[in-house]
């Protein structure tokens, strides 16, 4: 699997990183060490204390900075070594490699691959936590598998009608429409009509859905309800998107490590739809944990497979449109990341 | 440890099978789904969908089909996929790999290799759940260690009196005898006579056991009492053996994996002994998963040994000679495999 | 990380291994049996039966003898196989390796080198539960890391105000203190003044603190209680060592694998303290028990981490003077020990 660096990862809600409470985490197999001063602001570090690898998680805050609790060397926030007990001199290259960090959307954000490229409106335009428009639910589970399966199920959206049949029961008409998608410049855009069916349960309609789903690996969907020959008047094109969302989604994938993904999401309503809201929030936790149980099962038996059968590989199918664009997308991505660490070569420039 | 795969590997009991309830199970590290039909036929493929290695034992039967519960593939009991949702064409590389299965003896008994050499005729003649001769008790368990260890185990039965002295107490007799073994075309034959104890505990007479060790790990033992001093008389030849079993014992040892065994057995009596063959069946039952526990103890902790042994090897010993027949029968049968395989080279031909 | 084989290691509390009672260890990667005859007397042997691996941990002693329970060979005191149930003639190869094995200390100690080259002068003077003169807790605990974290840890005492600062709390006085470290032939010697402090909790005095570490991991450490005042008048030399410790830990690292590490301890203190010592030895004890948890917690994190960091390497600091000193005292004892095996060879001596 291919991991792209230059790009923001969900950590951690935010909520759940306390002031001086450091909270250590793994993104791409690396431990990571998140925390914030009594002020409240964060900053990332890796979390292995450069003197005997100890991890900084299980550390102290000490105002501005912060301390290794096994021996007590005492780290700024630009992750240099400013005291050893008893010990004069500190060697310059005693500090840990720091990772740019943000709070937004109700999550924090770490940028994992060159420092110099961190560009804040790279994060993904999601509805967080933070959000005061929306009625949300939020939880997070992990997956003993490479999240690249777990990114493959949300772009895939085939899987409904069968490995969620009861779960998350869908119309006949769901099934027979087919998603446009679109990839962008970081990320893949899909919407499609279903005739016939409300976002509202039991009453009649038709629902237009957008979903896009964003490097590293963020998925947002939105639903909106019409009245009922919407679609068709419209000839299966976009409608007006004045009115907000009725149902939200809103899934973040962050590979811990090469066999192990953490799945943050939040669900619900925007306040709009007042009663509705909490009504649709509390229906959508409801279905999103039963069915997160159906693809816990699903991918982890996947991976066993995938970890059982030397040289497998996948068939591609039609359904699997938003799976391939998101894949070259995220190829394409890497290998620009990687012509911009190894610039043409003096023997190459020789040749010309 | 060397597998044959020209052989009936008995996947699971055939009652557990139920008509439209895939099961999935690992034979020679290859994840494996049984399955029937409503009418209750058996088909045995390959648990992983050619789509994205999802296990098919977590799909859903339909009719005479099979359906991958993840994104809707669906299979027939060839194992072509004849139906993707959305997708009209289908790659004649949709297949999954099938393998011969057949329904005897109350197992469900899987081919591993060459299909074309699949012959019901080499399905060892063993006593199982479905004679109705037998009043049989059955179980599996599963060991953390390689099939070979399980095998030797079974042919070496001079480890019962010391590692079951407690469990499965014998007398000076069983000590003292010798067995004869005798290599067969695809199995081990063993017999010897037990002087001065009778099959019924208690009572006085002569025991004749018989013993035969299938490839790839199937045993049937059966015992016969007879007045004492019978022994003597015969010399130590074979007795008349008109008369069924006394104790009946069907070991069937199954490699899952290279550190993974499972262990089918079923033990009991023939109906013609009365009210003692349900007593023989019940103390059977009582010592088998008494002495079971102890082996599995043993067993894997022997493979542990292994594990941690670099060039570890075993010294042969008199006792051994079953052992060693039957791990010689299992080679050849092994390269004879490989010659069907590989015939003789253009290369070679030419020098000739 | 180095091991060197030419020492003593702990492998069990010497009343754990009880007559005719075998008892399976793990010292350097290597399964070990201790096990006493009915006199009491200890042997130590490779924990794997010759004929197929089997432990022979789980083997029964007869008289002076000890019967691998799976087969029943039957091994002397020399390691070699003197009955093979069945067999008339056993190989002279039949053998397992024999340790040597001295009990001491209250501890079962195995020299796990050249057997020609075991010296049990070469045990370490510990104070251990066979010392009458004191009254002392004992216990042991599994680490999940390598020997050389747990050896580091008890080296450089400076993380006790950090990993302990609530556990086992110390004053100012204790963390401006600095030991005196000495290398000696087959150990690293400490003291330390601490000003103001009693070992009797909440008393006023000095004290004087001796710890030594041996090869290949154990630890004696004792404090003196003086009249506040001594340490400033004997300009920090040592003071008059007559009376018998107030406080006294023995530490005992056995490397069982290179990710496991047995840890005995025993704490408490000398019977002329009278109720004071049964006092301090409660009040070690509880300590020793907290402490020991954090010091787990944060050494198998730092285990972790190390095997998550390819090229992982810990930086050089003051307060590491102790740990630098053993682990190149282990690094030229290992060497040493390599030269003794690999005399000139003729090659080399041709040259000449």
């Amino acid at each position: 699997m291919t991991y792209i660096r230059n790009a923001w990862y969900v950590s951690a809600w935010a909520h759940d990183i306390a002031p001086e409470r450091p909270v250590g985490v793994q993104i791409l197999s690396e431990p990571i060490l998140i925390w914030r001063n009594a002020a409240g602001d964060l900053a990332a570090f890796e979390d292995r204390c450069v003197h005997r690898l100890a991890p900084l998680s299980l550390g102290r805050c000490e105002g501005d900075r912060l301390r290794c609790m096994y021996h007590g060397w005492l780290y700024d926030r630009t992750g240099r070594v400013v005291a050893i007990p008893g010990q004069g001199q500190i060697s310059e290259s005693a500090r840990v490699r720091t990772y740019p960090v943000v709070e937004r959307h109700g999550c924090v954000w770490v940028w994992m691959g060159d420092a110099a490229a961190a560009d804040e409106g790279l994060i993904p335009p999601v509805v967080g936590l933070d959000n005061p428009d929306y009625i949300l639910g939020h939880g997070h589970l992990d997956f003993a598998a490479q999240a690249l399966l777990v990114n493959d199920n949300l772009l895939d959206l085939s899987h409904v009608r069968f490995l969620h049949a009861k779960s998350a029961p869908l119309s006949e008409a769901w099934a027979q429409e087919r998603p446009r998608f679109t990839a962008r410049e970081r990320s893949v855009h899909t919407e499609w009509w279903i005739r016939g069916e409300s976002p509202k349960p039991g009453e009649l309609g038709d629902t237009y859905t957008r979903s896009d789903f964003y490097v590293p690996g963020v998925l947002l969907v939105t639903d909106r309800g019409y009245p009922r020959g919407t679609a068709d008047k419209l000839n299966g094109q976009e409608p007006n998107l004045e009115r907000p969302p009725f149902n939200l989604f809103c899934h973040l994938v962050s590979p811990m490590t090469d066999r192990a993904t953490r799945y943050f999401y939040c669900v619900g309503s925007h306040r709009d739809y007042g009663d509705h809201a909490v009504r649709a929030r509390d229906n959508l936790m409801g279905i999103t944990e039963r069915a997160f149980a159906e693809d816990k099962k699903m991918i982890e038996a996947q991976q066993h497979n995938i970890d059982i059968t030397p040289g497998w590989r996948f068939m591609p199918a039609t359904a699997d449109r938003g799976v391939i664009l998101f894949n070259r997308l995220v190829e394409k991505l890497a290998r620009e990341e990687i012509a911009l660490l190894s610039p043409a070569s003096p023997t190459i420039s020789a040749h010309r």
